[in-house]
C-alpha cells in the first residue's frame, strides 16, 4: 500500500479523511470516495437490533440513539462520508404536524393537506426549539467521526407530496391536481415549505454538517415543464440560500433522467444520478460545473459478486477517473443487502482508483 | 372543413379512417391520429356500469363485453384507432397459470414463480384453444370498426415481474435476483414467455387486428446494461418475429427515457414515449427511422382545460410536423379523468394539425 494511501484501522479515528469534500469541489483525490444511501438501516443486523419496535421517528428524536445508528455503517464499512439518521418528515413533525412513519409503508399524514385553510397548519422551524434532537445528534456525530458528515433534508415537492396525498403514492394524482388546479396554494405551500427546509439544512451545517443533500424522491413522477414552473424555484430558493456557508450541496430524486440539467441549475454542487442512466451520459447532461453521485442499482448488491464487480467496474470506467465523482447506490441500500457484499464493494472501489496525487487527509 | 377531411357522425361508419396507420409507417397524414391508453377504462361511467361487479379476466373472457368495453370510446371519442380490451395476463392465465385481477391492485399470482421447477407451469399457447374469446373479441370488433383495431401484449419482462413477484412490485427486487443469480433460469422463463407472447400477438394479427403494442410496464426499472442482456434480446424476438405480418409494432414501457434507443432496436416500428422525457429529446434518442407515440402527462388531464391544452400544443410543438406522431398520453387514461375532457383533447389535436395533403381515407 503506498503511502499516500488513506489510513484505515486504529489510523482512521485520528486522521480526517476529506477525500468526499475534495470530490464533491471536483478536486483530484487518492481514491473516489464511496457512500450509500440508506447505510445506517434495515440491511444491518445491529439497526435491526438497536431499532427493537421504536418507530423511526422516536429514533430520530433521540440523539444517542440516532448518531449511534448513523456510526453504525462507518464501523462496519470504509465509508468516506457518514450521514445524518433522519426521516425527512422530521421537520414537519417538529412544527405540529400530524406525521406517522408505518412501518413497511412510509409516511403518512392523517389529516391530508387539501384544502387552502390546511396551510395555516405550517409554521416556520425555529430548530433549536422544534428539533434539538437533531442539531445534539449532529453535534454527537461531529466528536466521533473522522469523516465528513453530510446533512439530510427531503425537497418540498417530496414533503408535499406526503403531505397532500396522505402516504406514499404512486401517481402523485393529488398532487399534480393541486399543483395545475390551484396554483396559488401550491405555491404558498412550496414557499412556506422551501423556507421550513432551508432553515433546518442551515442550522444542521451550524451544528457541525460539512455537506447537505436535498433528496427529492417523487421529482421524477414529474415533467420537464412542471418541474422548471413549480418546483425547481423553491428548490432554487433552498440551494442558493446555503451558498454562504461554503458546504457541497448534493441535489437528487429518483426516475430523474430528464430532470438532471434542472436539478443542477438549481444551485447543486453535486447531482444524484439514478442507475436508469448510464452516469457517463448523466454527467453530460448536468454538465462540466457540477460532480455527479452514483449509481449502482441497488438491486445488483442482491446479485452474485460477479455482477456486482461488473457493474461497479462499469460505472468507474464510464467516469474514466474524472474527478468529481462520489461513488453511490441509487437510490437506497434494500433491506435484503449482505452487509458483506457492500464491505467488499467499498473495498474494490477504492482499489480500482486508487491514484496518485490527490490528498486525502488534513490531520 | 375541408373534403379532405374525415368523415364524422354519421360518415364515419362507411369510411375506413387510416390515418393512424399512416402515421405508424411515417407518411403524411391530414391529422395526428389520437388514442389513448387505457381509453376503455374504469374513467367512463359506461364501463364501469357495463363492468358490474365482474373481474377483469372475466370480462376479457366474454367477446361480446370485452367488444362492446373496446368500443365505448370510439363511440365517445373521435379518436384514430381502437384498442383490444385485454389484460396482459390474459394468455398466462389461458395456459392454466394460477392468475387474478385484484381489484385496485393488479394481477396477483397464487403460487409465485421461485424455482426452476415453476418453469414447467409453462407450455406453448394454442390460441384458438387456449385463448379463442381473445380472437373472437378481435373478429367481433374489426365487423364494427371504420378505425384500426390495436393489438395488444404485455412484453416478457414485465409478466416474468408478475410471476416471480407475485404480485405489483416497486422495486422488482425478487424479478432482478432471479436475473442475476440464476441467468439460467432467466433465460428459460424469457425465452417461453417470449414464444407464448410471439404466438399470442400473430393470432390477434391473424384475427384481424391491424397493429400491436408490446407493453413492457416494467422495463424502466433497469439499468441500460440488464436491459440490453437480460431483456432486449427477447422482446427483439417477438417483434422481429411479427416482421412478415407488416403491422404496425409499437413498443412502449414507463419510465424508459434511457432505454428508448435499445427499445427501438428490438424491432420497433413507433416507440411510446414517458411524459419524463420532452417528445423532441426523446425523438431525438429513439433516431429518424421509427414513429414515436405520446406523450402527455395523464396527470394533467386533471387539471383545468387551459394546463390540458398549453400541455399537449407544447408536445405538438416539439413535434413540428414531422410525420410519424402518433399522440397518446403517458401512460393510461387516470380513472378521475373526466371524459369531456378527453374528448376535448382529442378535437383540439386534430384541428391543430390539420393539413392539406396526407390521405385518411382508403374507402
Amino acid at each position: 500500500m503506498p503511502e499516500s494511501s488513506p489510513p484505515s484501522g486504529e489510523g482512521r479515528s485520528v486522521a480526517f479523511r476529506d477525500r468526499f469534500l475534495r470530490a464533491c469541489r471536483r478536486e483530484p483525490v487518492d481514491r473516489t470516495p464511496v457512500w450509500f444511501m440508506r447505510q445506517a438501516g434495515r440491511h444491518l443486523p445491529e439497526y435491526r437490533t438497536l431499532r427493537g419496535d421504536r418507530d423511526v421517528l422516536t429514533m430520530c428524536r433521540t440523539p444517542e440513539l440516532a448518531a449511534e445508528i448513523a456510526l453504525l455503517p462507518v464501523r462496519r464499512y470504509d465509508v468516506d462520508a457518514a450521514i445524518l439518521f433522519c426521516d425527512i418528515m422530521v421537520p414537519l413533525a417538529g412544527i405540529g404536524v400530524d406525521v406517522r412513519i408505518v412501518k413497511n409503508q412510509g409516511p403518512t399524514v392523517e389529516e391530508p393537506f387539501r384544502k387552502a385553510a390546511d396551510l395555516d397548519r405550517l409554521r416556520p422551524l425555529e430548530p433549536e426549539l422544534d428539533v434539538p434532537y437533531v442539531l445534539e445528534s449532529v453535534r454527537l456525530l461531529r466528536k466521533e467521526l473522522r469523516i465528513p458528515l453530510i446533512g439530510f433534508a427531503g425537497a418540498p415537492f417530496t414533503m408535499a407530496s406526503y403531505l397532500i396525498e396522505g402516504g406514499p403514492s404512486r401517481d402523485h394524482v393529488l398532487t399534480k391536481t393541486v399543483m395545475h388546479r390551484e396554483p396559488d396554494v401550491w405555491n404558498r405551500l412550496m414557499s412556506a415549505l422551501g423556507d421550513l427546509v432551508l432553515t433546518f439544512l442551515r442550522s444542521q451545517v451550524d451544528a457541525g454538517a460539512q455537506a447537505v443533500q436535498l433528496f427529492d424522491s417523487w421529482a421524477g413522477t414529474l415533467d420537464t415543464d412542471d418541474y422548471e414552473r413549480s418546483v425547481l424555484p423553491t428548490s432554487r430558493h433552498i440551494l442558493q440560500g446555503l451558498a454562504d456557508l461554503d458546504v457541497p450541496r448534493i441535489h437528487f430524486g429518483v426516475g430523474t433522467g430528464d430532470l438532471l440539467p434542472l436539478m443542477r441549475s438549481a444551485g447543486a454542487d453535486v447531482v444524484g444520478v439514478d442507475w436508469r442512466t448510464p452516469i457517463d451520459a448523466a454527467w453530460e447532461r448536468i454538465g462540466p460545473d457540477a460532480g455527479v453521485q452514483g449509481n449502482l442499482d441497488p438491486a445488483a448488491c442482491l446479485g452474485p459478486w460477479e455482477t456486482v464487480v461488473y457493474k461497479a467496474l462499469d460505472v468507474l470506467r464510464r467516469i474514466d477517473a474524472r474527478p468529481g465523482h462520489v461513488f453511490n447506490l441509487r437510490h437506497g441500500v434494500l433491506p435484503e443487502t449482505s452487509p458483506d457484499t457492500l464491505a467488499r464493494l467499498v473495498d474494490l472501489v477504492h482499489e480500482r482508483t486508487e491514484r496518485s496525487g490527490g490528498e486525502s487527509e488534513d490531520g
